[in-house]
């Protein structure tokens, strides 16, 4: 049974930004789809903010496995209602991709508890990605480095909570550092950082890009049994009736 | 200068449940409070929910240091306003001190990301804590264990993000376990979630948990110079011109 | 291609104490296999102490992609040679699973750096091991706690780093816990440390124990493309010259 | 009762090389102990390679609290009993500071369990140090970076288990990361390393490398009560009979 994975995107610098309608014309989440679908083992969805629902309905969400998260000039315009929906799946095992300016989205603010704040800066920096975790599945084919020519520069201090692992640490240009590959854990829920992907940059072409992005899915997507999880009253007894 | 401590305490059960009444006649809040009071280091002051804005008007926030929380029937009575400025002070640096079933409370669920549920029952376990970090500073004075005669049980699976440190694991007498003892970092802030104080039983006057809350309010205390943290737009040329 | 799996179980109490060989007439090593040998993905070989080389020559130990390891009365009697050779093959990245009383074998604690010391009883307690991170693939099929009718007690303070995740915590019926499963990284390999497996008790016959086994095989191994990490010097220039 | 600190220095490029010489002419110990005099909460002694027992006698160690390691060119000339002296202690609860190339000490990597390895260069680097755990109190009074003009490179990946807290993070001119600044503990014991110092640079004197180790020194000082850890045989009772 394939993966199930929806790629959601903002979608509005590709419609209003020349350079940006440029490199992606169909939009960001066309080009991360095209790469993920060369993959038999998954099956790509797409949904963008301007549709119904925000292309989130109850039944795209529930059928769900890995959702793929691009965002930025429009967090404030997701209603409550689809920000709380996404929520409660991660909260029920549903693996969770953020990518770049979507650390600053809702549903990973609330996921983090924190401002997920950090420095920033559009001049041309070259990033270069150093593998602080070797071996780890997300970078599998990748060597010890990359190097993105040109980026937007995002700057430490990030304000998340100290990741389950830290697998890629970039420097910049500019001679800033920023925590660039974050794993995080949420109930039965994968949750992982990416940082790349600018929308006047052809990132989202970058064969190692596409390749962490493709890993990713992979280590966030639950295993098949993640049942609902018990909480609440638990009377005395339960032992001697429990069935093992 | 000493550490400013607030205590805050719904207060609701010690008026209305006979029993708390009699344990805690002024309030779990006072019982806390007059062990703190022996720390000379310390300036204690109690809040509780029934008071204007519960207690927690700017001025009582803002001049707080570290704050310990306890509450339980009646989290969802704190106005959003509250819930969010104590939030903001957490992210600005303040100390938190999470007790018992605070756990369920709105700004350590909002700190935390998750459900923070757990499994639960009240039919008088034998609780005993467990040291998994000696030498912590929150353990000072601590033997490897200690033991509660009676206590409510909380058990596993609890639903918190993977904590920084777990410094104290419980079993109870019907074999359940629980991880007693955690702390998290947010931003420049420090939280320690502590287990033990059912409003029935007199846990806030055993020794060695009275020790553990005072280690607490010490470890959590923010450093003197927190300053507010730098986000955003960053020039270049930052480096030629920094003072360094 | 499967995964290649080497069981080595010092396999000296099966031949000496009745109830050991009772229990397991052709070994530890023997009773895991013959599960493990039940999936296809898995090539599994055995190797115990009194063979040559304690049966870990270096083509064996050059083809294995994960080992288990089963040890109590003889750690000391293991040859530097053989110790330091899985040593260096853990760090080139091979999974290691470190079953029961082989926390004080001499490769783990050369892994982790510490005693890994405890506290510990053979009188016949239940445990009861409960799951602290619900999703975790090695988890797989295995319900939020299980029980183990009689087992050895170890107790904490169990002198580990802290683990990397705790994904089981044990109580038994002394009032003792213990964190019983334990995932461990050292450059690129993984480690997982699993409790129970007391040599007079059939706990390598119990489903849910079986089951955490084979699931933490496929955990550990290393995927396809680990190569040896890059060291040492670094010229200037590096990045003009880089292909990328 | 001040924390009583014994600062281990190699001290051999300081008679050697005419540029060491010339900026530490004392050698890197005293002008670390020069700083740490000015505390009067500190008690500041030093020890060398070249001194009988290489100045760490019995008494000498027994009565330290915190030490610190500088070395690089002789890590094998240390004796196998002072090696596993000074790793006992910190077993018992002694504070340990690693700066620079101790990194390769024979007591850090028996403490990490890894070949602690990285890439480096020395070709006159500028390094920024960016904090990435604000308010964490090695890093007091140190604003959110600082640059040290000149320095040797130390490149990712460096092979060390993933640290507690990863609270400084290094670019250099040459595009290179490291973490700089890393907490861990090992059983009782607190260990930081801290990148910064080669021996033809005048790193320590700079006042935001001396703060760090300042703050460093009181973060890993033992609490007054770390008493010997219990482990071993644990008899059936011993809860009846316990003093709680």
């Amino acid at each position: 049974m394939p993966i199930r994975v929806t790629i959601w995107n903002e979608f509005r610098h590709e419609k209003t930004n020349p350079k940006a309608a440029e490199i992606y014309p169909k939009g960001i989440h066309e080009a991360i789809a095209a790469h993920l679908r060369t993959d038999a083992r998954l099956h790509i969805s797409t949904a963008t903010l301007d549709e119904p629902e925000h292309g989130l309905s109850e039944d795209v969400v529930r059928q769900t496995d890995v959702m793929l998260w691009w965002g930025h000039l429009a967090h404030d315009e997701l209603s409550n209602l689809i920000v709380e929906r996404v929520y409660q799946r991660v909260m029920a095992g549903m693996g969770l991709v953020v990518l770049h300016s979507g650390h600053f989205s809702r549903v990973f603010r609330k996921l983090m508890g924190t401002s997920c704040d950090l420095k920033w800066r559009e001049s041309g920096d070259r990033e270069i990605l150093w593998v602080t975790h070797p071996g780890h599945p997300i970078l599998e084919g990748i060597d010890d480095y990359f190097v993105l020519p040109v980026e937007e520069m995002y700057g430490e201090f990030f304000d998340i909570p100290e990741p389950d692992e830290t697998i890629l640490i970039s420097s910049f240009t500019g001679g800033e550092v920023f925590r660039s590959g974050c794993t995080f854990t949420r109930g039965a829920a994968r949750i992982f950082y990416f940082r790349p992907g600018h929308e006047t940059y052809p990132t989202y072409y970058d064969p190692n890009v596409l390749r962490v992005i493709q890993n990713a899915v992979h280590w966030v997507a639950p295993r098949r049994e993640v049942k609902p999880l018990e909480f609440g009253n638990r009377k005395s007894g339960w032992l001697d009736h429990s069935p093992e």
